[in-house]
């Protein structure tokens, strides 16, 4: 078991290729409860996290600001009551680079 | 032109019927720049703004939660770099309450 979380971001400037599928697969064993889903024929990884009414939601919305700030990637995050839906994906390659996987683990840690 | 963001959200317990569509066209004329849409057969009321990097997307989030607190209703709300998208509704009526167009009014107040 890679420890993800441990990872930084590296720059992806582009022209680099996104992951392949086989590439994905292994990456996503590291992350359980992380989804691949498809919008408008790029891959994003995806999690919906259940959290304590809205206050909970903002909180943990806020923690991924923190990191996301840090590694200067940054996601999309859906903050609800009691839920906060988090995707992360590289726009610039429009699809899923090793650095999201690390975000995703990031994201999991926020946890606690 | 009533001043709907001075209103204050006022409780709603279910069996309340949503508006009409002929009162939500009223009241939509308030609110500029939000667009009613549906999602699972409930309206919405939805408006995109604008924001600096991810930081001003953050900073609008935290201004929105703050409004939502205090007059206990809740959005959802979908932050991203450069680019916050808000929904209100009244998932107890499961459509659109005039709440819902006084939030919008109070969020478009935020942004000064």
């Amino acid at each position: 078991m890679i420890n993800l979380a441990a990872g930084q971001c590296v720059a992806c400037r582009g022209g680099e290729p996104s992951l392949t599928d086989a590439e994905i697969e292994d990456l996503q064993f590291h992350v359980i409860g992380w989804q691949v889903k498809e919008v408008d024929g790029v891959k994003r990884l995806e999690r919906v996290f259940k959290l304590k009414k809205f206050v909970g939601a903002m909180e943990f919305t806020n923690k991924i600001a923190v990191i996301a700030e840090e590694q200067g990637h940054h996601p999309l995050i859906i903050t609800e009551w009691g839920r906060v839906t988090v995707q992360w994906w590289t726009h610039v390659i429009k699809g899923l680079h090793k650095n999201d996987f690390i975000m995703a683990a990031k994201t999991d840690e926020l946890l606690g």
